[in-house]
């Protein structure tokens, strides 16, 4: 029971550090990067941030565009969630 | 009466580690995932998640889409409830 | 004057525990459950949980359905209001 | 001066306990009900509730149906403004 | 510096006390009253309260209708911005 | 570096007490005031303050309309940016 | 493990003082500006800023126009990401 309460969610991104993560963020945004800080607010520092554009065609195919951003810091507030390095 | 005021809502997610659970989120999204860890904001660590995407088709059925997401962070502040492993 | 500066919202609330309850939630999202857990935020557990849909039909009938969901965890924040046992 | 300091406007609904308020909620919803309980963030607990719906009938009349709801607790960050017992 | 760093925005509303003010609240909503008390989240008690409804008629003009509220609060958050009386 | 880090943002609101600047709020709000005081909200008190409406006429110009509020006060939560008297 | 601990977020913001950034603001808003000085509410105080509006022309091409702002102080919580100088 002991180590069950240590597991807070935002240790967990720890061992993520310098690894490659995804970010979902409000309003279909949607982020490529490799980790490099993190606050409790769950405030990112990235780096060789890329952002996914996903937009459906004209035949209601989903599409994706990326655009290369560098390093960049995303507010906590505007994340939905993080897929974390395997 | 001493017993009631200890059982606050989050204390009954100890009991859910390590198990599948639902999540609803905002705007509409769905998770099923392994509850590994949380906080007081909800913040949660899960393992093998998988979004469900929800949609009506031509015909007006509800639809799933699943997609296989591996380890998330969900942040809290997104969370409508949490069906919990029975 | 004493007694009623006593009467906080949330003391109410302890007079409902383990009695059915409903829990109206931003999104017109309604739900019946048996209350088991409460705290300053108005997160609440709750067991037996029933999600009501409501919806208009094509003659724009108010129409039900209901989805069993078990044991939830409502994140107080989604909370308009409850509608305490009798 | 100093009585003008001490006229927050929460003590003003000291006064309305026990008394009928109109309280008027986001997204248009509407309730009267007897004050009975509130506290620093306008979380309120009130008894013989009504909520009221307003609408527009096809002749563009403003239009009322009262719904009988009892008991219920409103949580405060939901609420304009209520409109006090004269 | 000194006396300027001792202008806090809310300080001013001390002199609207008893005065009448328009306030002006999300979703286009406008009052106009006699301030009677407030507190450092804005939350305001007014006296002789009244809304004023703006809306387009058909010729496209801006139209005003004002219902009679009496003493109201409103809660802080809600409010875009105060005009004080001159 | 010590220098750099007492830069406050809000520290440079100083030297504009007294002057004119813009106010751009959410909702497309804009106003031009002379800066009165502040605090670490951004609530603003604001003097000579007008209004300034844009809208687009039927051949899509961007066209102002300005109107007089005198003394205001606004919810800080509400501002997006402030443009500074350079 | 400790030199990672220490990265948080804000303090990678210390290394673009006096230098060139990209501002990502809800709706759409994008803001390019010398960083000046920032707080850890992500508020900001920026010089010789830019405002970018970006929308699609008739033909479906993005589109940019370009507004100079000079001296501004963005509100943190309006901010999505921030693009730091290479």
């Amino acid at each position: 029971m002991h180590s069950r309460q240590q597991h807070k969610p935002l240790d967990f991104l720890r061992g993520s550090i310098d690894k490659v993560i995804l970010i979902k963020v409000k309003k279909n945004r949607l982020f490529r990067a490799k980790l490099k800080g993190y606050d409790e607010h769950l405030n990112l520092f990235l780096e060789e941030a890329t952002q996914i554009f996903e937009y459906q065609d004209d035949d209601g195919n989903i599409r994706e565009e990326n655009e290369n951003l560098g390093r960049i810091v995303i507010r906590g507030d505007n994340i939905i969630f993080l897929n974390l390095a395997q």
